[in-house]
């Protein structure tokens, strides 16, 4: 099992309806992610934007590659975009670049 | 159970050090974590130095302060400090402020 961590920005003037939509996540996608491998999937948002996502997964190119393959992430991911500041033209799924594991404690 | 993430940030000149220390957190570290509750710990590290903390709960406020009684994490804080910027006096453990989750899937 892998643990993975990812950073994204949200736009400091959209924070309050990025956090009201995923209060909302469509069933649909919320399924979509279990079946791809997405587990204990959970995303925190700081006060200035900053959004860490944090999940378990068997294999985490695997579990992208996953939802690449759904037509609900790319009408999600569509969605999402204009909530993010600076992905130079990428998706948001596709900038999450996993940071190093340093530590774990079970 | 809470989901509870946190933000450090690590010196930018010590940052291997930092991995190598955390190859190695003493045995009596690690025990005294567990028993006050921090369960499924990771610490993720940015090439920048910015740390993500995650770990699982039952009560952070009691999982901090059954730490703080601990006279090996006050020994492990001490030598962990000078790692990290901007502390403003305090221990990195004090700095540790949960971020807001925002999604939770299982």
């Amino acid at each position: 099992m892998q643990r993975v961590c990812f950073l994204l920005k949200v736009r400091a003037d959209r924070l309050d309806e990025y956090r009201e939509r995923h209060t909302t996540v469509w069933p649909e996608m919320q399924e979509a992610l279990s079946a791809t491998g997405w587990h204990n999937y959970s995303l925190f948002l700081r006060e200035d934007g900053l959004l860490v996502g944090y999940l378990e997964t068997e294999d985490f190119a695997a579990a992208q590659a996953g939802m690449e393959a759904t037509g609900v992430n790319a009408r999600w991911q569509a969605e999402m975009a204009p909530f993010f500041e600076a992905l130079d033209g990428a998706r948001p799924d596709e900038a999450m670049k996993p940071l190093t594991e340093v530590f774990h404690l079970a």
